[in-house]
């Protein structure tokens, strides 16, 4: 992958995502061994909409390998508000950085930046578009739960928006994997991500009801149904609360089911399960560090083979 | 003081104050000694609110020490804005960072974050509660230029809502200080501070007119007055133009009087007094970085008592 | 040029500009020769107006001399907004960095802030003053292509507004280049300018027109004319159009034209222009980091003279 961009999971072999997973697994088993690895390597930010937790672990991970970061901050501070283009900002911070990481939200635009510049650039989520790195950290969370085989997913709540989503139904085409897609009608997948499946001849179904499908689920993944999606509140009020997760929805589940999430969530699950052996999201999360730990060592490992 | 969290300063005991005083003063002697003691170091910056000295000596304090920061950036480019709660958002940024800095508007939030997390996390201010490493900061300033012991201080302007000062009177009960608080009556100490006072045994009195506790003072803490704590302009510059210093003011005060404020200061304090030597804010403020070099020093010091 | 401000391109003789720029061509040669030269180093970035080239080049220039920075922020997070002072921030901030950095909306505030700190402060912008730092790289960027002497240099845009523009033009002075100033009438160089180049005998000839000096040029510096200059956008649109550059427009242009812009542009180049060879623009950009390296170097080396 050197040198390589990261625009979508479609783009990302099984042996590519394994690569990274194993790398990942080997960062977080001995972070000391990397933690000079690469120094002297700035990690341009270039965040168009807000973040916390994919900014932060760029930032921690770029870190963690003895790196740093130049950050162009929000856009209000930043050259964007007097009018520049997307490609005359990355043509010009690309001369301040050895890669980039890029949030916009124009769908395409990290696809578009990408062929303005020579240096690996990573889409950190372009509209309702992809986010690459977001699906390697959650099947590295999957794989170290349940492996990555063999395995019943449940995908919950705003499938039409959530770029996290359509990435990780893209790569889980590579796996053994039984997708369960469960939404309101409303925010069901969008047309292009269903036909990239059936061109994969992936195995999935669509619901709109938790429970025909719950007990079966070795992982429900459960995302966020944005307020502003709906024309008014009670309507909001109405379909949000039929994909709320709370103990007494997990009475149906199995034992072993994991229950993840790429947050920030709102409703969406009830606290009394953080403290349940379903809770893998705040680890999810954790995991952010070395699998981008893993990624920006191999986009940025050198001629000289130095990824071993 | 490994691995705690420091939330208020009255769980800090005389012993706990000396420690980190007398390393600060240890640090500022010769700063280059540990100038690569906690490389590897991650600091998570938590701020919901504006801050520029704290922010920026929290940060210069860890760099100093070799480490670096992974800052969750103002709050309307995070994930705050899409409604996390304090307790996710806490728990998720634990994950990227060794210790954890908090400043909230909400009273007590600090207590209720640390609940929530395994690394040490500072509280930097929450609402009018608390901010200890400022009075550790202040306490190093005192003991610099008079010693902390068999003082005289007067402490003034908005003792009501000013954290500065509820942390500041709680942790001179440690020492052998008489605290006079100067301040127009709507703005005098919380009860729940003149409570702990007391308990503590503290030697208090309350002025609403400086002139008549001036002439022995040792050290004067000048605090701002808030413009928005006052119904009308005019009530505020009547009763603001009552604590302000200048030269005049100062002439019935002793050669040795020392004069601290937290800063920003508005108007409080005349430009006049800088270049005298009774000005000691702005040393104050540099005393930020050695002190909070310490406390970081002290709370990420690991097992094999790397801290000597 | 150790320790001292810089606050303007005039103050900077022909000597003090070939030192840096020669240092930056070392620097831009073997980058590696320098990597770990400012470790322990911190540079206060305090920016109180929008940036991202300027804020971005010389963060990526510290982190690559092996410094670090400690970065205000954008006003709205800093206390700023509880209305210091900016003498007082200075002052203050000096406390925390080995030098400064600064952009602020009010012409001469660098100067005055200047006279507050010990350490060194260089202006990157005072409203429509100065911004030397830009005008190192220009020169670099300019002497990289056509050397610095017997040049005829054509500066177009907003000249009464353009601080680039400013800079430039007295720095030009040191060298023999003829400088013809192109622009609408009502945006032609502010008279303190013009009386500055006057008084260094420069030469210098005002055009509004293009055309007739094209032919000529063996660089063209072309500035943004702002919308907000002008009372209605029908008479931006009538003036901004005669100023812009395409392809049919350099068809009278010398085959060797260099074509500059500080950026961020908006319509005055077509983006026909950036696969030509005359167009500098990126490249100047990027020149941003070695010199920037160069001029801190330069500005920190110690008193052991190991600037070589």
């Amino acid at each position: 992958m050197r040198n390589e961009h990261l625009i979508t999971a479609k783009q990302l072999s099984r042996e590519d995502i394994e690569t990274v997973l194993d790398r990942a697994a080997e960062i977080a088993a001995d972070p000391s061994a990397v933690n000079d690895r690469h120094a002297d390597t700035l990690l341009g930010l270039l965040f168009f909409e807000p973040s916390t937790r994919t900014k932060m672990s760029f930032e921690a991970a770029i870190k963690r390998l003895g790196g740093d970061v130049v950050d162009m901050g929000s856009v209000d501070s930043s050259s964007v508000s007097k009018g520049e283009s997307l490609a005359d900002t990355v043509r010009v911070i690309q001369g301040y950085a050895d890669a980039l990481v890029l949030r916009h939200p124009r769908q395409g635009s990290a696809k578009m930046a990408s062929e303005f510049v020579d240096v690996p650039l990573v889409n950190a989520g372009d509209g309702a578009g992809h986010h690459p790195s977001q699906t390697l950290l959650d099947l590295y969370t999957m794989r170290e739960a349940n492996g990555l085989d063999d395995l019943t997913i449940g995908i919950m709540g705003d499938l039409k928006y959530g770029r996290t989503v359509h990435s990780l139904a893209n790569a889980l085409t590579n796996f053994d994997v039984r997708q369960h897609f469960i939404s309101p009608e409303s925010l069901q997948l969008p047309r292009s991500v269903r036909y990239d499946l059936h061109q994969e001849g992936a195995s999935v179904r669509e619901h709109t009801d938790l429970d025909e499908i719950l007990p079966e689920l070795d992982v429900l993944y459960v995302t966020r149904i944005q307020r502003e999606r709906f024309p008014d509140e009670n309507e909001y009020h109405a379909v949000a609360g039929e994909y709320q997760i709370d103990a007494e929805t997990l009475e149906a589940a199995s034992d072993d089911l994991t229950i993840m999430h790429p947050l920030p969530r709102v409703d969406e699950i009830a606290p009394e399960i953080d403290e349940t052996d379903h809770a893998s999201y705040f680890s999810q999360a954790h995991n952010g560090v070395p699998v981008r730990m893993a990624l920006l060592d191999l986009l940025l490992s050198n001629e000289e083979g130095d990824a071993e």
